[in-house]
């Protein structure tokens, strides 16, 4: 039987994470806002100073099987800083393919950023979910996240494109 | 008259900035949320790998008067990931403090993260601010921000202490 690994993303990952991370922008009804490119991802992830870290779930065929091994999944983070608890990580993206959900596959990749977390003394990891996905949110709360702009109103603005040019007044 | 100046933290500025972190997270009614030391802050900001970049706002007294020059403001951003846009800055607190509001200051450290946004190749700046706080919920949009969560639903959600080291297995 195939069986599931989670590991660190390799620079020749990204043409797969770029598929998943389209994949997932269409999930999420948002998909005209992927402006990324495969070259992007591989200069700002893979440098000397990488800008995120990714983690990738594969699919292992079993030894006799024709099947390829493919990536399946993918949980793409930084670290960053809270004023209140120090260094703390951001799970910007997590994505299992819909066909291969129902395995704890997605799990996995939470409980392996869990892991990294506590690794680089972090005290807490956070993510953004969607108010309609409820499949994910009621994950996410079953493996003990709270929503934090449903217990405390925390609304997260962005500022871009023009609106940033003009304040930078260029 | 005295005058006010944008500029990046030193490392002498940590007693300052925690002061400041504390007055902030105490008009958020989240104050018995903050754990971090000015150690912290010093190691992790101003070390080889900083976790964090940080603005002040000074009032710089005019010559003559005997008013020493201090801080009554702050910036803290870190460099995030978007997969949609690639680099991005995420502003993790701003603050003026009370008697020094209304004359711009809290607009300049908005403007001066912008610039350094762009200056980085970034593409946008996010921050989070609680759905009471409708002075800064319109100053921001005044600014040119949009509320995500609003616009488009995003729930921020948390994993930290005993959660955090279950899914970790600890």
């Amino acid at each position: 039987m195939a069986s599931v690994r989670i590991r660190e993303a390799k620079e020749g990952d990204c043409g797969d994470i770029l598929r998943l991370i389209r994949e997932l922008a269409e999930f999420e009804k948002l998909l005209d806002q992927v402006k990324i490119s495969e070259e992007a991802l591989r200069a700002d992830g893979f440098g000397e100073n990488p800008f995120y870290h990714c983690l990738v779930a594969e699919i292992l065929p079993a030894p006799g099987e024709l099947q390829e091994t493919c990536v399946v999944g993918y949980g793409l983070y930084y670290f960053t800083y809270s004023t209140w608890k120090g260094r703390s990580i951001y799970l910007e993206d997590i994505y299992v393919m819909p066909e291969y959900r129902g395995q704890g596959i997605g799990s996995r990749i939470i409980k392996t950023v869990a892991e990294v977390a506590l690794d680089q003394g972090c005290s807490q990891f956070r993510l953004a979910v969607l108010d309609w996905n409820k499949r994910a949110m009621d994950l996410y709360k079953a493996l003990g996240a709270q929503d934090l702009t449903e217990a405390e109103g925390w609304h997260s603005f962005c500022f871009e494109g023009e609106a940033m040019r003009e304040l930078a007044g260029r």
